[in-house]
Order: structure tokens, then sequence, then C-alpha cells
């Protein structure tokens, strides 16, 4: 699933440079920067519910948990930065 | 601490509030409600933090995080969004 | 309308408070605090607007509008930061 | 410059598929996801500079340029949201 995200948003990407190429309208360009920027945005999503299903889980099981966790959100804290 | 953080996040915004009444320019209205923001987002992290440690690690003890899990990647979703 | 905006993100602000100090869900303040933010980025573009009608819009008629260009892309990239 | 700032973005995409293929930690993936959106961020701003440089004061200059800032607002909106 993450790596069919990832080649969709690839192609996205072409799409991008091809508009560019093309010197298509700014505006258009814009909405489809943003376009791919959801895209990415919700490709983290994904990894991180996977990343607390898994690792964090883990680490809560053997009550280990402290560090896991404040990585998770110093990694959420430079995506939104 | 949240407590604190959020008068400040209030005392910001009330700076906000004095800097558009004085008609201060722009750029420096803009660049307080980065700060706003900033400080907002670094709020929600500390929210998100105390409820991994708190809510999802009994949800994770319980064997029954996955709602739990689901329910604060849509909660991040929307955030980003 | 910039100030009611802002009096209405201050509502929301101090409902935030009043949910932190009630112990509120911690998916709900987050919910609340992306309300917040989006009020604010709204406010951030109503500025921006303006910016553009007055400020940008007298320098290009004085053909000195470079910098105030440079100017705006550099607040909107802290914004984005 | 856009289009090699693109290449870079396709360079790092493609550093995240081989991330991701080859089972990196997440932690480190979702920080490669941060760098290829903040990447699309500055592309963003860029496109922004030049539609203000071109478009946006040949339209000020032709004294017609509500309908242009009103769509470069609202292209910033679904930008930020």
């Amino acid at each position: 699933d993450l790596l069919a995200r990832l080649s969709r948003a690839e192609g996205q990407l072409r799409g991008l440079q091809r508009m560019i190429g093309a010197n298509a309208y700014c505006i258009d360009v814009l909405q489809q920067i943003s376009a791919v920027r959801r895209a990415l945005d919700r490709l983290a999503l994904i990894l991180v519910q996977d990343h607390l299903k898994t690792c964090v889980t883990d680490a809560i099981r053997h009550k280990n948990s402290d560090e896991r966790i404040k990585e998770l959100i110093d990694a959420l804290d430079r995506f939104l930065a």
C-alpha cells in the first residue's frame, strides 16, 4: 500500500514537471503541488499508524515506551515545522 | 504546563489584537500569527504525547488499541488538513 | 472583520482552556486546536489579501515592488515552516 | 531553477521508495517525507513569487487585479488546508 501510494506521488511529481515544462498557469501548478503535499501527508500518517501498531506497541508491552514516544513526537514536530 | 502554554497563547492573541487595532504593518502581524500557530502546534503535540502515554498505553495493555490508534490518526489528519 | 475574527479565535482559545481545565478527552481537545489553527490560517490569508491590495499594489505602481514581494514570500515561508 | 528543484524532489521521492522497500525505520522515513514536503513548500513559494512578479503585476498595472489576487488567496488557502 505504501509503495503504491509512493508511485502515485511520483506520478504526480512527473505531472508537475510536465506542467512546469509546458509553462502551465501558476495557479494550476500550485494546485498540483497541494495535491502532492496532501498525498505525502497521508503517506506519513499511514507510517505513523503502522509505527504505533508495531514498534510503539512492542515498547509499551515491554514497559519501555517513553523514549519511543518522545522520538515519535519529535518526528511529528519536525513534520509540522 | 498545558494551561500555562495556553495562557501564553492567549497573551499572544491579545498582542495580535493590539497590533491589528494599531494598524501594525501586515508582515509583522503575519509573523505574530505564525508564532501563535507554532505555539498551538506545540500544545497539540504535548497533548498527543500525554494521550499516547495514558489512553493509548492503557488500550495496548488491554489488547484493545486498534480503535484508539485509528482515532488518533484521524485527529492528526484533521490537524494537518 | 479582522478584529471580529480575532475575538472569535480568542473565544475558541478560552473554550480550549475550559476543556483542558475540565480534563476533556484528548482527541476532542485536538479537534478544538485544529479549529483555532484553521481560524488563524484564514485570518493570515485575509491579511495577505489586504496587503496585496494595498502595500504591494502601491509598490508595483511605483515600480518598486521587488523588495515588498520578497518580504511577503519570506513571511509566508516562516508561516509554512 | 524550478525544474532543477523538481528533479531534486523526485530524487528524494525515489530515496523514500528505497527506504520503504528496504524496511527502513519508520522515524527515518518520516524525516525523509518531511524533507520532500519542505522542498515542495519552497517550490510553491518560488512559483507564488514568480506569479506576483508577472501575472499579478500585469493585472495591477491594468487596474484589473482583484480577481487575480482572489484567485491566488484561494490557491494558498487550498495549499494550507
